[in-house]
Formats: structure tokens, C-alpha cells, sequence
């Protein structure tokens, strides 16, 4: 059930000016959605920052899977965090390289633990944590 | 087909000490490997400041299915750029919301604007684009 | 001369209550004054990566003064890009330490020269650019 | 009193031929400095992630002087703080506008706190914190 209301921004004709051509180069439809969603980041940024509510990222990494021992490390941390593991992309994007994208459920501190373990795995070339959002409240 | 060489690090006792308990708390095996990482980290960030290369990055966004028409428009831009579409994985997260995550090939800049067309969509409640690499010279 | 113009943003109301809390805990006066803080940030961002037009930015170093050379390595490369440098601050945060920040005021990618090379002298512990604005188009 | 040591890193050719290209760009003298910043750079991070050691930050400000009351508002705030205040830089960036950055000294929240009034100012047009370091334990 959506309940939306209007409120009035005031502000300087040339700023507007070039932030219709900020909007524009984005693709935003309009300006109210280009602001609701700098409101949005900026939440979600908080909800990071404090980092005890339940929430939702993903993680990438890239990895070889010709080294050693590498795939069954990567399986094996991901089964002890089984609970917050929601689901998991994988893409062979050469004969040797694989891109995995991890979605993680539970609170902002726990996912960075497990987003620390797996990027710490010897093997892995690259990784990173992107903060999201459950959306709940943000709608 | 891997070479690996060695070089030497000078660094205050001091500092070390401190390195080793961030390798520690981050879960590196040793300190090559958390070297290593630094490095590679670095040099993502310039391939994507740069920009012109062939790479790949994710594109998580965060949705409510029932808006109107709103799959449908992330689907034909999906379309539009299907040429460097790699995959996608889409979680329900609740009864409402979903995740999407688009693994995505191409210049650097291309993927930006992809993302932007994506995350600037009426509906869409977060959004990032989450920068990584194709592997090749960073094993 | 100011032309203060308005325009109305269409809102969910949960997401305004948050934003609202946001403001509160930012210290903001009211809710066009946030907005215009998130529009600026988000436009001084893309200037800076654009990088051809003239803008500002601060560097703050880190050093200590003992280190043989450092403070006459750090001076002559300030003196080399006298043209951009506007002034210098330079506090003692201890008998060793210092903390200097100087302001640069030219195209975006030449003040990042700037930093990269007083950033990357041995002796400097820890540095950073700050990109900001002139300000022109954005009051 | 510098406690010097060192110790090795292994690293695949490709992947050191790369970093050394990026040594030379920053205007590093030797990998050592290279590897001591990425360090450093880490560690600082880490620091105010935690947010309660005894740390120092940047904060700057863009505003235009002629706007009513805010060079008094902007002032009340600082002396308000006066006890983190170190020292504050004023620049003249035309006749309209003024950059001013501030050093401030103290735990790494109380430090986002100043920045979040002085940011959230109305009238001050961009604003940022920069988070560094005492340096006593980078050296």
C-alpha cells in the first residue's frame, strides 16, 4: 500500500538547471525519481554504517579455477555461512577465470566478515562487497 | 603458466606489526597474498578510471515486481545492450522485492552507461555497479 | 543575484519519514537544504570526472619533519606547480609529525598529478585529495 | 627510533611488471614506498571505521560570504568545538565565494559529527571530510 505525498524543494534556477542535464545523461524519467534516489543511497549508506539491522549485498569475486584447492576453499566458506548464503552466479569468463556473485543475507558486520574470508582466500585476484538494501523500507 | 618472482619490502617494525593483525583479522593466509591483493585492488581502480579496455562488472538493482511495467522496461534495456549481457541472477527477497544481479562485458564506460539506464529506471530502489576485471593480468 | 525557483518531489511517504530522520541527525535547517547538498555532491562528482574544466581541490599530507630531505622534496615539487598552488596550511600535530593541506586550483586531472607525486614521495606517511568545487554554477 | 626490516613478497611477473607501471605513474621512488602507502592507506581506513582512537581529519567547506548570518553560524560551530578545533585555512576563491578548511583533532565520530553541522550549514554549498592520521603508528 503506497502512500505518497508531495513536498516543495527551493532552489537556486542555475543548480536546477544543471541538474536537469545531470538527470538527463542518467536516463531519470523525472526529477523526483532522480531525487528519491539520491534520498535512497544515502540511506542505504547509513543502514551500512551502522551496520546491526538485516540486510542484503552482494559479493564478487574472480578467481582461477585451475588453482589448487581453490573451488573447495570457496565452497567450504560458503557452507559455513550456509545461513546467510541466498543464492550464488557463476560465469566462466575465460578458459581459466571465473566471475562468482554472491547475494548475502543477515546483518551489515556479518557480511563483511564473509565477504572478508572469501577475497582473503589465496586465489582469489579480485573481490568486493556492494552494500544493498532489503528495500523494506525504501519502497 | 605462472612465474612466479620475489622482491623484498623495507618497512618499520612498527607498521608491520599492525599489517600483520589487519592480515589476521581480514583472514589472509599470509602476507604475499594480502600484498597482492592491495595491488590488484589498485590496479582495477585505475583500469575502470581509464576506462577504454575490454572489462566486466556487476550491476546489482533492487526492485518491487509489482510496479507497473517496471520488468518489462528493465528487460528491453537488458535487450537493447543484450550484446554485453553475460548473465543474470534475480533473487525474490520478499513477497515484493527482488535483487537482480547483471554480469556485464565491455568497455568500462559502456558498462556505466548501462548501469546508469538501469538504476535511473522509474521503480528501481537502489542501485551500484560494481567494478572488477576480467582476470587476464592480474593472476 | 539569485533566482530561487521550486518544484515539487512526489515522495513515498515511509521513504520521507527516514529522510526526515536523516536531515534531523545531519543537522540540516530543512528538506530543500539537504536535497541541495545531494544534488551538489552529486555534480561536483561528475566535474571531477570529467576533469577538463577548472575546479579546486585539497591535499592533505602527512609527515614527519625529520626525515632527511623530506621537507625540501616536498617544497620544490610545490614550487614546480606554483601556478596551482593557492595556500598552504601546515599544523604540528606532534614533535615528529605534521599535517599539511594545501589548496590546488586548476583542471581537475592536473591537481591529481599534484597529489600523486606529493602523496608518492618517500617520507609522506599518508595522503589524500580532496576534490571539491569554485563553486560558480553550484550556489 | 626506526626499527627497519624486511620481508618478501611473491608475485607472478605479470602482475609485478604491471604494478611497476603504476610505481612509475605515481611518481614512486621504489616498490618499498609503493607498499608501505597501500599499507598505511588500509590501516587509516580501518581506524575510523572503528571510530573511537584519537585521530585527526580535514574538513572542507565551499560558501559564499555574502550569504546573511552564515560566516557567524559557520564560526559558533567551530567555537562550539573549539577543543577539537587545530587550525582552520581561509581562501578567497572570488569575490563570492570562499573555501575553508578546517583540521580537526579528536575521535573519529565526534570528528563526523563537526562535519556533519558544518556541511549541513545552509548556505555552504559543498563539504567534505577527509579522514587521515596522527601518523604514530605509520611511520
Amino acid at each position: 500500500m503506497e502512500d505518497i505525498v508531495r513536498f516543495g524543494v527551493s532552489i537556486d534556477s542555475r543548480l536546477l538547471k544543471q541538474f536537469d542535464k545531470y538527470i538527463t545523461e542518467k536516463g531519470y524519467e523525472n526529477r523526483s525519481e532522480a531525487i528519491r534516489d539520491l534520498i535512497r543511497n544515502n540511506l542505504v549508506e547509513k543502514e551500512w554504517n551502522v551496520g546491526t539491522g538485516e540486510t542484503v549485498g552482494t559479493i564478487t569475486i574472480i578467481y582461477n579455477h585451475h588453482k589448487r584447492e581453490l573451488t573447495e576453499t570457496l565452497t567450504s566458506i560458503q557452507h559455513k555461512y550456509h545461513a546467510s548464503m541466498v543464492s550464488t552466479l557463476h560465469v566462466h569468463l575465460d578458459s581459466h577465470n571465473c566471475l562468482e556473485v554472491l547475494v548475502v543475507k543477515g546483518k551489515a558486520r556479518e557480511i563483511k566478515i564473509i565477504a572478508d574470508r572469501l577475497i582473503g582466500t589465496k586465489g582469489v585476484m579480485h573481490g568486493k562487497l556492494t552494500a544493498t538494501t532489503l528495500g523494506k523500507e525504501l519502497s
